[in-house]
């Protein structure tokens, strides 16, 4: 059985939404026990209105992290928010996972200052599996720091390789760094920079990717980005397919694995417990497929396998100068 | 009639996919006439292969840029270079605009060397038209300076209106900023300083938009980022809508306007001259797209309007505070 602190008040349609992706979560997923963490008279109040009293183990939290509010500061502020209640159910082992779909901001912040990071992570990425043409690939990060550095796409690059080899189970999977070119040199001046530091390190690494790659993948098994252009593209691309299948409604059951509802659970990689985020817009389906991907990363012990495999390559890079670069 | 200045050796599969595209214009649109510019001896061979010797002009250039030079350093070292030819040709007035498929650098470096930049213009931006679900929208930039600054975005605002007032009909074109979330305050470093700074522009700016906002539209008329962002977006959502096509054959009617083959026509927005840069992975139909989007630039006037238009909007700047914040 695995445990998920939920958050009830985060999202634009929450609470309701998260209730109602709860109860999917009940019926759909018997391994699965949801916590809910909120106000405990909001929740009373929805599940008694859907028939559903007492459905759900509610955790009181009274504070609400808002997405204007400047994360950090927030969660600083504010002990009683949400994020920061299922942080600490996760910490206590009361829960084995937390999932929220409000301000990704405030659940990284949450995630970092309560339960802490895996050595070689600074910043935890937001990692999305994509369902590339070519097969799944790992893209990252997805949002979680818009502000990048060359070391911070360094351990992205360390941490997207070692959630591959759990999730895609890849001994060793390519690395690419997403530019606007394929040349080496291609980018702005971190992305230049960034070339040299990525094929220095213990992993196979591809080289530069374009946009193109990652809806097609078959060119790397994990493309690098700062937070900002990851964010972006993720949201391009889902806004593509969205309004190709508005238009083509028959395009539905190719697209449907790409829509929001699916790209939406992103794990945030590097912190020492399961943390999964959704897209704020999420619809109820959208939040039960965060819980079902954050039942994934506890029953394959990501973030214990993450861990190792990071240390891992860690100490390789201390060893040697790299595995070298893919063909 | 409309004279173009065609750079025979810029692109992927250039030269040939260059001279077919050509014969395409030379067939489709009789108010056009192509000036190859290269080997003479090389365009002679491919139009001879194809029964049509002495079919085009041709300007001799007998340099090349290629995709991993650095560009300015090339267009200086290079005087014979194909796209430098071409931008003398416009200069000289021999021909009325110029069109390269190959590195997009060297042709934005050719460009601002011979033909100059417009007033309000210090480094030219690559801005394209995307044919989003709510109405044609004009995108910028698309990859021609990777690195931005704030000042440079205020400037891709102010051209990019410009250009929407030409070639949309737009008095008011709504400017909006990409970034990764709706929230004033989102955003990297840049993006929250280029918010304060485009909304004192004169101009009605519509505040931060998302990567989905760029193929559904509706909340802008211009959308401003940085080269870098930019190209990965625009090659990310044509990757995804080129993907889905592949995968669901029957939707090549709706996305057909979608395809690089059209997009990559995108305009360097900002010179003293009508300059049109395609992919550089781009076939016939591609080149012939771009010689097409030159001649309405040409047709409709659109470096002297852009030119008296952002002129107009840079000396309200000094007079007032801007329009204000659309609603």
């Amino acid at each position: 059985m695995t445990r998920v602190a939920l958050d009830l008040m985060g999202g634009d349609r929450a609470p309701a939404s998260v209730v109602d992706g709860a109860l999917l979560v009940a019926e759909e997923a018997p391994g699965v026990e949801v916590v809910l963490v909120g106000p405990p008279e909001v929740a009373e109040a929805l599940l008694a209105e859907r028939g559903q009293s007492g459905r759900f183990e509610v955790v009181a939290a009274r504070q609400v992290v808002e997405m204007d509010e400047d994360p950090a500061r927030a969660i600083r502020a504010k002990p009683d928010a949400t994020v920061r209640v299922c942080a600490r159910l996760v910490r206590d082992g009361v829960a084995d996972a937390m999932v929220s779909v409000g301000s990704s901001g405030a659940a990284l912040a949450a995630a970092v200052f309560t339960l802490g990071r895996l050595r070689g992570v600074t910043r935890p990425p937001l990692a999305a599996v994509v369902p590339a043409k070519a097969g799944p690939l790992v893209f990252l990060d997805v949002g979680a720091n818009p502000e990048a550095t060359v070391d911070l796409l360094a351990q992205y690059a360390l941490a997207g390789a070692a959630f591959a080899t759990v999730r895609l189970g890849l001994a060793h999977p390519r690395v690419g760094l997403l530019t606007n070119g394929v040349e080496a040199g291609k980018g702005d001046t971190l992305r230049k920079d960034a070339y040299a530091a990525l094929a220095a390190l213990p992993l196979l690494f591809a080289g530069n990717v374009e946009g193109r790659d990652v809806p097609y993948g078959g060119v790397a098994d994990v493309i690098v980005t700062d937070g900002f252009t990851g964010n972006v593209l993720v949201k391009g691309m889902e806004g593509m397919a969205a309004m190709l299948t508005e238009l083509q409604p028959g395009l539905a059951e190719v697209t449907g694995h790409l829509s929001p509802d699916v790209l939406g659970g992103a794990v945030l990689l590097g912190v020492d417990g399961v943390v999964v985020v959704g897209h704020g817009a999420s619809s109820p389906q959208a939040v039960a497929g965060c819980v079902a991907a954050a039942d994934q990363a506890v029953r394959e012990g990501l973030v214990t396998r993450v861990a190792a495999s990071l240390a891992e390559r860690l100490d390789r890079r201390r060893d040697d100068a790299g595995l070298g670069v893919a063909p």
